[in-house]
């Protein structure tokens, strides 16, 4: 969609520095643009191929300079957030329209508002889904399942009976929401394993995001529960009673046992392993591949913890430094 | 399903103190139950709140003293154990009716018992199945596959040709049974890798349970092998030839591969690596994430092993503790 | 297929010793074979169990002497590559019967050449797919996807908007193709995460196999690609942007995070985590659950790396030794 450079400037609350009449059309890397885009750079040091590139405007940070450059440039406190936003304005999504497709199963019992509901998609008795949402092809909508507006599903995502997804809602294709949690209780006589009832629900809500073949189990007896904003990659696992609190990052193939408590702004690496009734506080990290032992309390905000069990990368450092150390004399 | 408490009493072969004309409706936790719950508290500290919250009813344990309380009590040898049994009789699943949606599409050649078919299930030629088990929507069963009864396949699965589950198996949403293993030979000439034959099966035995999005692979000329009563949880992989016994649980995203032999009741926690021609003996535990390298054997019934190399917890706690002892130190 | 062993013989440019007129039908491990079975040895310890198998033939290597034997033995270079040749010999694919299910719902504006389309199998517009390709039921091919000649795709599969794959690529079930990058902006202010866009490619080349439930995302503004002859087990992820060179290996579980580039010939073992713009050089080897951190370089042809973070595993046993000897000594 082109946009003059004034109006991207505007919408950024951006300072412009050049020709607000250039109109970009797409958004590109530096490495990859053509004449029409628009491009960032997050350090001084890229400014140069960036101008030398074939994108027709760059958005800078405030060390460019106070003077023209041989393109027009935007000066943004956050240029790689600015081009996030800019890219909604210039390649916004494409607009669905409404409409069931024939070969959809919806059931008389549903209620759905204008939504877009694509080949093959199964929805059950009881299920509402609110206006603007988009169900892909091959979805399956459990019983009583509740979906806001502006959602999205992609393609083959599962949704167990009586899950509710709020707003805005992104789910990558293959995803399961709701399904039973891992909870058996064994009998001493005959080793045999009882089923534990795994009768809660699941309940995510506004703006999360969710990656490709990830599974989230409702709750036991309770609700599993992810809050405003938390954005999960791919083949994440989310066990059953799990408390995840607002933006919140959880990266690719990361797993959180039952009842985990993962508070506000808490960022988790990839493979990270949390046990069950683990309790990550407001704003800790946690490396790729840590791993946080049953019940263990991780606090401390902004602090990177690493390893098996966990630790603050500084110890954690020093130690792998001194055993190599120690081993080398050998 | 409105039972009264007598009746609870007698199928879990409880002591009932208390009014046994009390019905009760529904299970909860004690934090959420509403009247005519049945709550169940494994611990004798938390007796009064139980006491004090919502429910009609309490499963506790032989901590209870012989006396009356507020509330009806059935004292068992492990309330935890008893509650999952009495979900079983106050919230027993949904009856499914039998039936072939119309939108599934069953070969001519395949043999169905008294199931229950969703939308768009494919049925492939010379498939078997017998009653009383449900196939969600979306599921593809491949040729020759055999599925026994009361077995539960939840949206979306797939099951490639030839592989047979036996009775009361569930299988979550999303999984892939029976899928090529992952075996090639490589031309040192070309460096190409060529694929190895995977043309072995895979079998499942009575009362496994499998979690969503998890994958098991057929055999590469044998049969890969689940036995009975093993669960599996969501996002787990089982590689080709690999031997699973009786009672074993295996926690979220573990990965077995290709040959191992998990012997019976052997416990393995999340994320745990197991590399080829592994053999862990009968009731051994494998903490989380911990891994074990191709070829070992690890023995000990009721050892919680840890760390990757794995070894008894308590050698890898005191090497850790020495290790941070010494970094300290520095 | 049977086949005369003088015409194995003569495709695997092996040495028959024996009689050239006999039959293989099948082929089978040495425990599992019966008659008219081809199996092979890789190591001569395993050669009498071989001859009392109930086979009618054996691939064997250079160890078996020049003599007649009980059976015809293949003399090859490389018992287990032939053997995997001498499989798609004997037990070639069964042939698909080229046309699209009536079920399956294909764009008009959509490109088919002679492939097999399974059942509710979703083609969207501007899709294209070449000749004697296979896509399995349930399958969602989305717009303008690209698919070779001689594909295979197993049921369920999610291909996103614009994924490319050339030749004889095999796609196990579940996968997903072309999913968005896990990347977002964070606003200092509000400490919301906007969605960076995630609006590149994925393009994968000739004869690439992708295990079950893998998910593999497209570029954020570049190509993700993974090139020639590269084989990925189940349940792997793939960030966006990640180059994979050819006739590299990963195993199951493994987790590339964005950017990272694979050169040829790596083999990565289960559940390896890989961090953000790691390079790893041509032909090194990372063990099984090891862990490399952001920005490293690897750099070692046949080198084996293991452990958090990876280092050449000699170094690494060592310090485990050197551990262990200290702890106990306390």
């Amino acid at each position: 969609m082109a946009r003059k450079l004034k109006e991207v400037a505007d919408f950024l609350q951006a300072r412009l520095i050049g020709d607000g009449d250039v109109s970009v059309t797409g958004i590109a890397s530096v490495q990859s643009a053509t004449p029409g885009d628009l491009v960032f750079i997050q350090d001084e040091k890229n400014l140069d191929s960036a101008l030398q590139s074939r994108a027709s405007a760059i958005i800078v940070g405030k060390f460019a300079a106070d003077k023209t450059y041989s393109k027009p440039v935007l000066i943004t406190d956050d240029p790689r957030l600015a081009f996030a936003r800019a890219a909604h304005l210039i390649c916004p999504k494409p607009a669905r329209v409404p409409g069931v497709h024939p070969s959809a199963i919806v059931h008389a019992g549903a209620k759905l508002g204008s939504v877009t509901v694509d080949e093959r998609v199964v929805i059950a008795e009881g299920a509402e889904i609110a206006d603007g949402t988009w169900i892909g092809a091959g979805c399956v909508i459990g019983r009583d399942v509740f979906i806001g507006e502006h959602c999205e599903l992609h393609p083959n995502v599962t949704i167990y009976a009586g899950t509710r997804l709020a707003n805005r809602v992104i789910v990558h294709a293959g995803s399961v929401l709701g399904s039973d949690g891992f909870g058996y209780a064994r009998d001493p006589k005959t080793g045999r394993y009882e089923k534990f009832p795994q009768v809660g629900r699941l309940e995510i809500e506004d703006d999360v995001e969710i990656g490709a073949n990830s599974t989230i189990d409702r709750g036991a007896l309770i609700v599993t529960r992810i809050r405003r904003g938390t954005k999960l990659d791919n083949l994440v696992h989310v066990g059953h009673n799990v408390q995840i609190g607002t933006n919140v990052v959880i990266a690719a193939q990361a797993g959180l046992s039952g009842s985990a408590v993962i508070e506000d702004n808490v960022v988790i690496g990839g493979q990270v392993g949390i046990a069950d009734h683990v309790r990550i506080e407001d704003g800790a990290v946690l490396g790729a591949q840590s791993g946080i032992p049953s019940k263990k309390i991780i606090r401390g905000k902004g602090v990177l913890f690493w390893g098996t069990p966990a630790r603050p990368i500084r110890a954690y450092l020093k130690e792998l430094a001194l055993l190599a150390r120690l081993a080398k004399k050998e």
